[in-house]
């Protein structure tokens, strides 16, 4: 089966200023890959007639599919439309239909139509007209041969819905393309580099069809295992059991699969086994609890937090004893210990959790010097601590810290 | 003076499987921009030889400077180093000092320094090494007459830091770019277009070589105007006449100037009237706090916060009334005007701060919908409250609370 390959290209001198976020080709890049497309190529060009054109003929040397966005919109510094025109050596022309479908959309809101408006029907007569539900600029596919060019809005929500209600379908008419399957192994508490090298074996060993990547972020690294062929059933079956080969050397690291984080998972088990949780964060600032409480329906398990921020609040509010503060400091074992005792207490929790570390840039000391934190972990069981010595950047010490923790609760939970 | 053009470009399969978004090259965008430099073009490639060395090739022939993110991982789908040395028709060997700065951050961490990591000081022989002072993979500059090619890491904080502290004074030795000045004004409360509205007669006076360019971010409005000429000192002061000019229209709104976010303004305002602030969060879980304390030195007025997500430790920790809460519900201008109150008390502060709301996705009500949210700010004088009805999105109702909350804060702390 031959490989049909595309390029993206985005459109916008917006873009190359730094202005706008383009995650309309990264959106593009995830369905096209879903339906067995390999974008082999991303291209970002200005509003430039004559890099627009450079840019249509390479994609068009390399690439099967050309899906373009941006630059379709009514004022003058939108080239899209009459570049493609210039490119397939053809006129613009009020396509009827896009004037009726323009027409419809402002009288539905109470709107006139004016001449600029109605220049948006105004489209290159050789290509299709890919209808826009929900916005005024219609899209347009073009057939060359075997190639294709595609022109759709750069407005998000206007150019996924053409996309999948339209272009999907009609890549899928036009070519015959393979199945593809991801799994995704997600782990925690391991380098990427110690992850690679304990599974080198295993690596080497996947048949040719299958691919390996490593996706590494703060504090986790996932696996992704790609699979090409042609029956997604067989594919989801030779995927799960190199997953089940691999497991017994990285068992203890993985936390999940697919495109579930960490604090969903932690809050899948904690409803699971109905236990709940409360945190008392010092150098955390309030992040734990804030990831903790971006998955919806935390409350089932999620008691609340103590920010304890001052010593004098550690004592007054949580419980922390002045003389543990006065005798080992705020960050060490002793006051994480006391604080993720004291915060499981006073709110009632089945787990408590505690930070508290020098989150820098500033207030490190040569016995705890910047990015020296403690977390500690508390259950009617068992009290767990744990030093880490992290970076002298603070937001990473925040967000490493609340990687630390969350793996904490995900390995001590009580079964 | 000759325009410097740049091409980025960024590796990684992960990026056109739509696994991964790019934030980098944008990033890149808006620094070069900063410094005169015009980004002519944006490419993304994957892990493969061919197509990176055509990619180089192709931006050699349109730019100057090109910059190169990703593909510096110690693992085998990392072949960003192999090329460049490919194609500056070099070797590859361990660079000394780069073994000794990997060897240190290593030891650092109480680690064992493993052939794979030793690996990561090997470099081109042609390139200037650019050190990475928080990662393991050292950046590379190449001369090639008047152009350059430089190629950093793709994770976001190593590569932003790089570029800031190596690259930028590099680039700026190396050519001569014309001054520019940026002037940014940071609004908070008002919306783009209302804004736009507003200012409309002043933008349509500014001279010819200052532009205006709106940057909306959650519940933001930043302005920045960027003038290019000569001379800074003459650019910095006709920048600050055009503010004042148009100050009068949008004071209200304006919370401060260039990079600091309001909570930085809002730590600086309470440090210097010498005010503490506690927090009560409910449906923002943490991330108001959060905010608060990514500032450093943010100890000096933060106390810290209940974050109280159940009713039974709104009462039992944090003092609202249960009749109260049974009466209005915990999503009530009664129940965040306890709240404000409660915390304040209880941790001692001037000011306390309250939110409670419906962050979705589910949980409305035909009187509450989804997105209903309260807040409340309180001192020593008054208790102000406000209600928010914002959208179905749990994160994005979180985030626009908090930018609420930073912005009341704002107005009403005591003189």
């Amino acid at each position: 089966m031959k490989k049909i390959l595309a390029e993206i290209l985005a459109i916008g001198d917006e873009l190359l200023y730094g202005q706008t976020l383009d995650t309309n080709s990264h959106w593009i890049s995830g369905e096209m890959d879903k339906i067995g497309i390999n974008v082999i190529r991303r291209t970002t060009v200005g509003d430039v007639e004559s890099e627009m054109l450079t840019a249509f003929s390479e994609a068009e040397q390399r690439a099967d599919v050309i899906l373009i966005t941006g630059g379709l919109g009514p004022t003058s510094d939108d080239l899209t439309k009459p570049c493609l025109a210039k490119y397939f050596n053809c006129g613009l022309a009020i396509n009827e239909e896009a004037l009726a479908e323009v027409t419809e959309f402002f009288k539905r809101r109470g709107r006139e139509l004016t001449e600029r408006n109605r220049q948006q029907a105004a489209l290159p007569t050789a290509c299709i007209k890919i209808t826009n539900p929900i916005g005024t600029a219609p899209g347009m596919w073009f057939d060359k041969g075997d190639k294709v060019f595609m022109s759709m809005p750069g407005v998000p929500h206007e150019m996924k819905r053409m996309i999948i209600e339209q272009v999907i379908p009609r890549l899928q008419k036009k070519y015959t393309l393979p199945v593809i399957h991801h799994k995704i192994i997600r782990t925690i508490g391991i380098g990427e580099s110690f992850l690679a090298e304990t599974i080198t074996e295993w690596e080497q060993s996947l048949p040719p069809h299958f691919k390996l990547a490593y996706l590494p972020s703060l504090g986790e690294v996932k696996l992704r295992l790609t699979g090409m062929g042609d029956s997604l059933a067989d594919l989801q079956r030779e995927a799960d059991a190199l997953t089940d080969q691999v497991k017994p050397f990285i068992e203890s690291f993985i936390y999940g699969y697919g495109d579930d984080p960490i604090e969903r998972v932690i809050g899948r088990l904690l409803r699971d086994k109905k236990l709940t949780l409360s945190i008392a964060e010092s150098c955390t600032g309030g992040y734990v609890s804030h990831l903790i409480t971006t998955i919806p329906g935390s409350s089932d398990y999620f008691k609340g937090s103590m920010v304890a921020y001052s010593n004098e609040v550690k004592i007054s509010r949580l419980g922390v004893k002045a003389e543990t503060l006065e005798r080992f400091g705020a960050v060490s074992e002793e006051t994480v210990f006391e604080m993720a005792n004291a915060v499981k207490l006073k709110f009632g929790s089945d787990i408590g959790i505690a930070t508290s570390g020098i989150a820098g840039p500033d207030g490190g000391t040569p016995d705890k010097p910047v990015g020296t934190i403690w977390i500690a972990y508390a259950d009617n069981d068992q009290t767990l601590t744990k030093k880490l010595q992290l970076t002298s950047d603070r937001l990473l010490n925040i967000r490493y810290t609340a990687a630390a923790v969350l793996n904490m609760i995900r390995q001590s939970i009580p079964n």
